[in-house]
């Protein structure tokens, strides 16, 4: 199977470049970009020197067509969307890493303040959190954001079993740098988060709605989320702190079994006894949860960390494509957490 | 004014070394260690090559109370409960910048799992929050956590203004390393917590109980808080992040001005726009707070920053010392943040 | 085929641990260790969590020859010159990674202040920089140092040709902090290493005399060389800054294809046309390699990168592994670096 | 005495108003800067809240002769050689921490890649290191580069003593962050640098020139260096490493005698006995310099650390006022350095 990757440029690309090396199955046929153009990608990354020799190409959506089997979009808010319908008409195979069919229109233009896509064409996108909606069966697959994703699996069990009170969510995220993209600003000067911790667009993340829209799923009197987002000096990583109230104290003994019962078939989600931390998923597709109840105060804390770059886009991206194309859903994404 | 430092090889005592340098009118006359005795100060820590030559000495009491006006304690907790007593009964005057005698005896033992001091003793103590509780007129003085100095400059003037719903408050701290100590252990080895996010005694922090204390004095209705404490990649710091409920959303109008009155005249306490950064005051006494509500939730989002080893240990030390002898509280804490 | 690693709580045991996950050959038998006896590793560490149920064993040389073909020493050093002579006298294959049998006695014992091990031991064993002594054909691997893994691969081809002027030789290296291994120190704690830049051991590393036994192969007039070691806060890698004077300046033509020829068919060897970045090869076994010439100095810049762990611990052991065992060299370590 | 800072919201700027704040005999009269006009300085930087409150002003040469005593240029290169001849024909006093007035203008040309100032301007500049060139009785000052500075007081004492030869010097040089400027780059984003290590201009670092012309003041023989400059992870610091042979191993006696003979009387050099690390000096105008000679080898290894904004920039510019107007040469640069 032959994929373009249209974004190799940008850490995603590069991301899911690098992991399906490791796929047996897939091959990459063509990188895109806006710029380099012509240059072998090693030339411009010495990391891939001796690795992949593949030729920066200009998008060119006919070529992809007749090289590849599936196109897969690693850009920034605002080019799929632009680029997408002609696949899409053509009924060609698309996975979107980024936030563009997501969200209905009008929701995407308020939250993303850019120009959404048709309504008809983000209609025939599948999101696809592949532990919850499986993208087997789909042609257009909208992945989760990398937030989206570690809140989502903290809450749907929680939510499909009644057992936390709707109006108490409070979710304090944090991110790595590599979340904030590749385009140097004043906040990813190294000089700026380094020794720092930056909190921004408090209430005003665009992946509420995502999660909101995806939540409503499994209790649809869920109307809002309290979402704070931060950036912490570190390169890759989502820790999502997640604060919410049981119905009914007695339930604490059923937070164990819900998540355990769950989860017991997905490869990539591991539930834990303990409090997760960063570094034992950072490197790999995996997910480590954990959680603990406050008899005083009725919280319950429930604790998410995944790569942000592996799980909450590229590794993602691709196990929805290994369950599209019938694979094992672990292929190329097998990798040991490093710890170190 | 001279003062001795028990305690000196610790971060607390080495930065209220530097900061007293700084003072126009307090000298540091002797400092004590249980280790390195006998050498010069600036031998041990060359960045004190031509500043500082005293020699440590080994802790005398006697000694102490002939050449000194007032001794600090910089010790780890269960130091000062030991050494405390001889100096009450002589009515010296004391800090301690550690938490043996913040809590009633049962408390203390209860939450920091050690001999606490005795009552008598500990009630002789004023915990000195400055902002709320002077020094002056004091003698024996229990200087205030890191963590509880941020949470209680946030919740205090919500409280006493009746502002927010009491079972709703949840408290997301996050300190830098050097709050954990100079001891080297796994939890502080470079490559265990660079690149990580590690969350450590959920619901269990020996600050818990000191907050609230002193936050039932202004609303002795408040049961319980939700506390999390985690590690960040840094070297100095607190973020408290603080989430509470409003008791009715028309409040938000008195936020900004209950906090810019009750801290109009207070120099360290700065009341933002926007959300507060922890660089805007690593390196100084300041504190930043700034807060945002959201309507759709009802939450009311506090942000406090300052740093650990300053306003949160040794910086409130000589701001409570200054106000003790009648010195102007900014004496030796004028320092302009760095920011980079 | 079967192995067993000796000291699997140590960075290199379980770096190699990892690598091993992912060779289709090789499966690691049983773990062991002083301390957590009993234990399932991957309770210890929950980034294993799903990935490796072994337990944690006591060291036991009649257990591992029982039921493994192959031992491995993943110890600090000190503990492998004690423990490796009952598996030599058996003539049970063993690959130390620490530098127990790098040197003969009386030089081990100037360099690392230890008790040597026997001298007819060492002699058993081979040094196996994999790119120009191979492990083929031998039974006692000493694998190499990371400094000295970096700073050979640099030297050899320029001594091999005669290039450089000897006494000339200067390398300025610098190490993460997992060089510095596991164990907590002064030196190792984040607030210590964190926006610090630290020299040690200036003239006295322990791997000098390694890379002088080494590179008097390849010109036997080499006597010495200056040789610094500093930490710098990442914590993975080694940066080797090498300076030499070339013997003519006209041999400055001759460089690119000395390096070229030498390590033509060497798969983890790579030739930049620019100065490697240490992110280049991070979480890999590569090398990179780049340098310039000076010619107003008339002195070469010789750069080589490579992730300690790796290239400069537990990869090259595995690569010491397949080549004895006849797999293909880059078995288990062919993971694409991630940059980010 | 009055001063205005052209260039506030660089680094050098802002760091040079956080010193000044602290000085008892100079005010800071107005800022300025091309962007930002007319807002206050402490609602871009809320580190200043409640500490400055001017407001920026666009540049105006009048303006600032009217109401000031000293200019100060704390611009990138290429701004100041554009805007310092209007001072200078007035003969109103001029300090320019960056290069635009270092060297003659053919070799600024070549290094800078700029156009230079007026041959007869740049001429009325003195390069003033303090501690061999005071700025006493001069108007036009060019203050020294952050590199310049460190190998400069390394190397002139060997040089004026002809301990050294003179081409054996090598210098392996490596800086923080803030040392590229305010300006976001790749290379400055938080990804590219953290966990990173970057040698950039190799051979071709405009302080090459600079250095090479101090130097041949004390030995005229010296033709060239060899000189590397790194980016290390760090926020703020250079760290200069320099390899040198002695003219005869017996000079190595005479060495700290030197350097202690020089230095004595000057406040900010600190001779070591032992290897300086950064964080001893970092937030602090002084300099830490050891070294330890090679018998082996014949090598003298001398280390010099400071603080590339204070010492390296804007703290030497105020040294260098203090110097011209008479003011003691510590006045607003005595503070400690925290080492945390």
């Amino acid at each position: 199977m032959r994929i373009s990757i249209v974004g190799i440029t940008g850490y995603s690309g590069l991301e899911l470049l690098r992991l399906i090396h490791h796929h047996p199955h897939i091959e990459v046929s063509s990188i895109h970009a806006t710029q380099s153009i012509g240059n072998p990608i090693s030339d411009l990354y010495p990391h891939l020197k001796g690795i992949c020799d593949l030729t920066v190409q200009p998008f060119d959506a006919n070529e992809i067509m007749k090289h590849s089997d599936l196109v897969v979009f690693a850009t920034p808010s605002g080019i799929a969307s632009q680029l997408s319908p002609e696949f899409v008409i053509s009924d060609f195979p698309v996975v979107d890493i980024s936030g563009d069919h997501r969200l209905p229109p009008d929701e995407y233009k308020l939250w993303y303040k850019k120009e959404p896509v048709d309504y008809h064409i983000q209609k025939q996108f599948t999101y696809c959190l592949p532990e919850f909606n499986t993208s087997k069966n789909h042609r257009f697959i909208s992945n989760p954001g990398c937030y989206a994703t570690a809140v989502e699996l903290a809450l749907i069990p929680l939510l499909q079993n009644k057992l936390i009170q709707l109006d108490s969510i409070i979710i304090d995220a944090k991110s790595g740098l590599s979340g904030a993209g590749k385009n140097p600003t004043t906040a990813s000067h190294f000089v700026n988060i380094n020794n720092n911790y930056l909190t921004y667009k408090l209430n005003e993340h665009q992946h509420i709605p995502e999660i909101i829209q995806m939540l409503k799923h499994y209790d649809h009197n869920l109307q809002n989320i309290q979402f704070s987002t931060s950036l912490i000096p570190v390169n890759r990583g989502i820790v999502a702190t997640i604060y919410c109230k049981l119905n009914n104290p007695t339930f604490t003994n059923q937070i164990t079994a819900t998540y355990e019962s769950i989860y017991k078939d997905k490869p990539f989600i591991r539930i834990l006894r303990t409090m997760p931390q960063l570094n034992e998923v950072v490197g790999t597709n995996y997910v480590n949860l954990g959680f603990r109840y406050n008899d005083k105060t009725n919280v319950l804390t429930v604790m998410v960390v995944l790569d942000n770059l592996i799980k909450g886009a590229s590794g993602q991206a691709l196990q929805n494509i290994n369950l599209m194309y019938g694979f094992d859903e672990t292929e190329g994404l097998c990798s040991v957490p490093p710890l170190v």
